[in-house]
């Protein structure tokens, strides 16, 4: 994945935690995600397409998940009530949505959320696409933020010249 | 979710077994998916955008996923093998691919498929756009494609004039 994409999925899940949740996520150096690495509780998945085809994933442990989501509603919630995945999948479509607003020269849209509830699931992607890992770490917890993206051949062509 | 985008998601589903499996499905009455009922063990997920709003879910057991998977690359595979979570990514893709091809005067695009594999896992859609399932069987087993979507307004206006 072309690194000039990673930063603005930087810079969107700061800005979405901060306008959002009032708080402040401390970003960490993005890494390549190796398989069986990562098994989140709760993942938030959302796509994206047009000059670009890909994949945001905001993977978190079931604690991190509900401390996020009742941050975001201002309410007690369980993992059950349906305010939790729409909380979650809100969250995905903001960061997705904000980072494919500052790519450069590309028009991207993204698709219907989906939240994944499930303990130690794997999100795995195509081995032609591998993802990079944001970590973040914010009051509630450590979270993490996974992007995989191909940008389509004439964009990139256009872009580099 | 308009019932008129079911019927590609419907004869996508069969000409892609039938082409790349060489196998039958038998296809019953898509119903609206309930809370907390369909808890699969391995799902495709791949998000629709454009003109239309989406997510396209196939849902399997671990048992059928892997039937599934090895019916498609000719060997035999384990979950953890990279090849399991590929074919079915892929298999998405096609389901996808082949249903939006037939949508009539909406230009749609698909976006990278992400695996979910997690045992009795939940693939929870925002309450605003509710899922249809499409219930499918086939000799490797059961298996359910479930589709949320949202026409934009104005192809939705175009297409009903």
């Amino acid at each position: 994945m072309d690194v000039r994409y990673v930063n603005p999925f930087v810079k969107s899940v700061s800005n979405v935690f901060k306008t959002m949740l009032h708080t402040d996520v401390t970003v960490g150096k993005p890494y390549l995600k190796t398989p069986h690495c990562d098994r989140p509780d709760v993942s938030g998945v959302i796509g994206l397409s047009g000059d670009v085809t890909g994949v945001v994933v905001l993977g978190f442990s079931k604690n991190v998940a509900i401390a996020v989501a009742e941050k975001f509603v201002g309410t007690s919630l369980t993992v059950d009530h349906p305010d939790f995945a729409d909380a979650l999948g809100e969250l995905a479509n903001m960061v997705a949505g904000g980072a494919k607003a500052s790519f450069e020269g590309i028009n991207a849209s993204i698709s219907l959320p989906s939240v994944i509830v499930g303990e130690n699931h794997e999100v795995i992607k195509s081995k032609a696409n591998p993802s990079l890992v944001i970590p973040c770490d914010s009051p509630m917890g450590h979270f993490t933020v996974e992007v995989a993206m191909k940008v389509e051949a004439q964009v990139a062509v256009g872009a580099a010249s």
